[in-house]
Formats: structure tokens, C-alpha cells, sequence
């Protein structure tokens, strides 16, 4: 975090494992220069595509996530524009007895603070990444949490946090099926304020595959180099 | 599988985190020389152990699971016993909305068969792994997955086995609560007839702290050493 930010989010959305499709999960917002802000969702698309419509028109009170001057005040803007799309979908859905579920993680930096994360949840409210907690994770997190539990920490640098995303997502893509190819990577380094990299990953990636193959021969030769018990 | 079967169970159960529990999930059937049996539970622990105590009482068609020529014999005395708690207990629970939650794994060999294993659910039915299936996980099993589906194969030998269970075992123990130590490994190697270990493994365990902290080192000197980006 004190280098900077990485966000990855794949573009798989599906509604059962008959009917996939691709769809972008992640927006840029703010003002070069002063305001530089990433957006991802997981969830419902309907409803995390009707959150970020309702962003991209400003709030019913004028207000809109790229004049925030402050994380919080954007945090808390995308949190009422989740309440906005809860108010107007909300009791139809219920009547439907389908879930209200949404998350958002929104990261970046403003002029006059340092970077922060936060995410967000479908009741508006949200937290913060502090000083103990070096990364977030929304939608299908498990399979990717334990690369990032042991080796994710306040110092680690921009390119060694690219790795790990991809590390992380690759366990994921390859274990679940509704995670899927490309992926959409976003890196803003410290006090830079704007967008150092933005890039779409596919399969035929030559960096992506690099680390998929490397990576899974490293964990072949650990594994293999680990010394067989005396019982 | 050829080898034979590596089985590793933890003993954590929670009513919510702030009431944790230890309790032995895996229990030993067969007749030593005739057939070696090992039993693993997920899910409630009311119905798991109501499951294992009607199957040490003996079916009330009188069958017997250390009576068992046959795996798949095995297996449906083992989803008789579910389907015999689900008709004295589902209704119960019903009433207080709880769901009735269990899977087993059920691993061994039986004279005239090679090692078999099957995962048995709720309902009382079974899948078997087959040849292109080289492992099975239940309860909390994403975390672990990954290293798992990276590297287990058909010609995985038994030391290889216990240390990737170990290793995606610790994976799930960093990451969820809900997943606890001590683990109980049980070894049954093909054709044997009995067990070839079976051994109880708590956090003062030198082998399992070995593998802890060389896995570790081991990922995180692999991911340091994957090449940066170019972009």
C-alpha cells in the first residue's frame, strides 16, 4: 500500500455454468492530477452495472464520485448509490426471492492523502485496509487468499504485488469456473495521480503465461524439496 | 491412488466463533487382513456423530459396515445410516430451520478391489473418484484446493501425499477459523490390508512445523523469483 495499489478483477459473469459471458467489472474515475480512482464489483450484474450507471449520472443530490476530494466522501458516495439501486430494486427482487448482493472495492488516492482501499457492501455501509491488512478481496476469494496471506505486507512493491495478483487469480481461474480469462489489471503508484498501468490480460498473455507455468513448476520443485517424514 | 490413500481431517467445530470446539472427525472401520476403512465427517456435528453412532450400532436391517465385502457395498451402508438420522431427526429440524448438513468421505480397500474412495452426501448418495479424479475434499475446501489441483496425480507416492495434504491443509488453517488443529492423518497403502499410520498432529508437531515454515520460504522465494513485468 505505501508503493501504491494494485487491482485485478476478472470478466466472468455467469448465471448458471450453461450461461457465461464476459463483462468488464472494473471503472476508472477522478480528475489527473488530483484524483485517481478504481472501481471493482462482484456480485449481481444487473445490480452492480445499475450502481455504476447511477455513478456515471451523479447522485439525485448532484453529487458525483469524480468531485470527491477526500476516499471517505467517495466511499461513501458509491455506498448511497447502492442504496439508491436497494430503494428502486429492492422490493422487486424480494418479490422474486432473489438476493441483494453486491460488493465494491474502490481504491486510489486523492491530492492531500495517501493511498487507501476500501470496500463496500450492499448495505452501503464499508471498511478500510489499515496498517494490518495489506490487500482486499471481493466475490470468489478463498482459493487466492492463501498466496496472499503469507506473503502480502505493508513493503512489498508495485511489481512483486502485480505478481501475486496474478498468482492469486490464477489459483482461482484455475480452480472455479466462475471465475474467468481476461482479466483487467490496474496499478496506481503512490503520489503519481493518475493511472500507471491499465491493461486487459487473456490467455494468450506472453507475462500471464510466464507466471502461470514458472509459478506451477516453483510449487512442483517446493513441494518435491520438502523433506518426507521419519514415521 | 495407486500408491494407496493419504486421509487428513481437522478436528475443529464452532456453533460461532466465539464457541469452538474439538472434536475427532475420522473414524477406523474393517477387519484387519479383509478390508481398512477410513471414515471423515463434514457438517453438523450432531448429525455426523448421530451418523457414526447408528453405524457402530449396526443398520436395523442388521447390516454392518466392518461386515462389508465390497466398497460400494460400504459406501451405502454409510448413506443408509444418513437417510436413517434424516427420518428420525430431519423433521426436528425442519421445525427450528437447521439445515441438515453432513458429507462424508469414506477411503480404503477391500480384498479382491484396489483402494477406492467416495464422497457421500446428504441425501445418502455417492460419487466416486475416478481415474481422472486423483483426491477429494469436504467441508472448508477452497483454500486448499489449488496446491492440490496443481500437483496430485495418479503416480503421487504416499510421502508426496502426506506432504500436500499437510501443505494444503496449513493453507486452509492460515486462512479460516473455522478449520482448526489438531489434524488427524490416517495412511493406507494398497494391498496392505491395514493401516500403514495413523497418527494425531498438533502445532508442536517438528514434521508439520517443518513443512509450515520450508513452504513458506519455499513460495515466497518462488515468487521473488518470477520475472518482472516488462510493462
Amino acid at each position: 500500500m505505501r508503493a501504491g495499489l494494485v487491482m485485478l478483477a476478472d470478466t466472468r459473469t455467469n448465471a448458471g455454468v450453461d450461461n457465461i459471458s464476459t463483462y468488464r467489472k472494473t471503472t476508472l474515475w477522478g480528475r489527473p492530477g488530483k484524483s485517481v480512482l478504481c472501481l471493482t464489483a462482484a456480485g449481481n450484474l444487473a445490480l452492480t452495472q445499475a450502481v455504476v450507471n447511477r455513478l456515471r449520472r451523479g447522485l439525485e443530490d448532484g453529487r458525483h464520485l469524480d468531485d470527491a476530494t477526500d476516499m471517505v466522501t467517495a466511499a461513501e458516495i458509491v455506498g448511497e448509490s447502492i442504496r439508491a439501486v436497494h430503494r428502486a430494486d429492492g422490493p422487486a427482487l424480494e418479490a422474486h426471492d432473489t438476493a441483494f448482493n453486491v460488493t465494491f472495492l474502490l481504491g486510489g488516492q486523492m491530492r492531500g492523502e495517501s493511498v487507501r482501499l476500501f470496500q463496500i457492501y450492499s448495505a452501503g455501509n464499508f471498511i478500510e485496509a489499515m496498517s494490518d491488512t495489506h490487500y482486499l478481496q471481493i466475490g470468489e476469494h478463498k482459493y487466492g487468499k492463501p498466496i496472499l496471506d503469507r506473503v502480502m505486507g505493508p513493503d512489498t512493491r508495485i511489481h512483486d504485488a502485480i505478481k501475486l495478483a496474478m498468482i492469486s487469480m490464477d489459483s482461482t481461474l484455475r480452480s472455479n469456473l466462475s471465475v474467468g480469462m481476461p482479466i483487467d489489471l490496474t496499478v496506481i503508484r503512490a503520489d503519481t495521480f493518475e493511472y500507471d498501468l491499465e491493461r486487459r490480460i487473456d490467455e494468450t498473455d506472453p507475462y500471464f503465461l510466464t507466471i502461470r507455468q514458472r509459478w506451477s513448476e516453483a510449487l512442483r520443485a517446493a513441494y518435491l524439496d520438502l523433506p518426507d517424514p521419519e514415521w
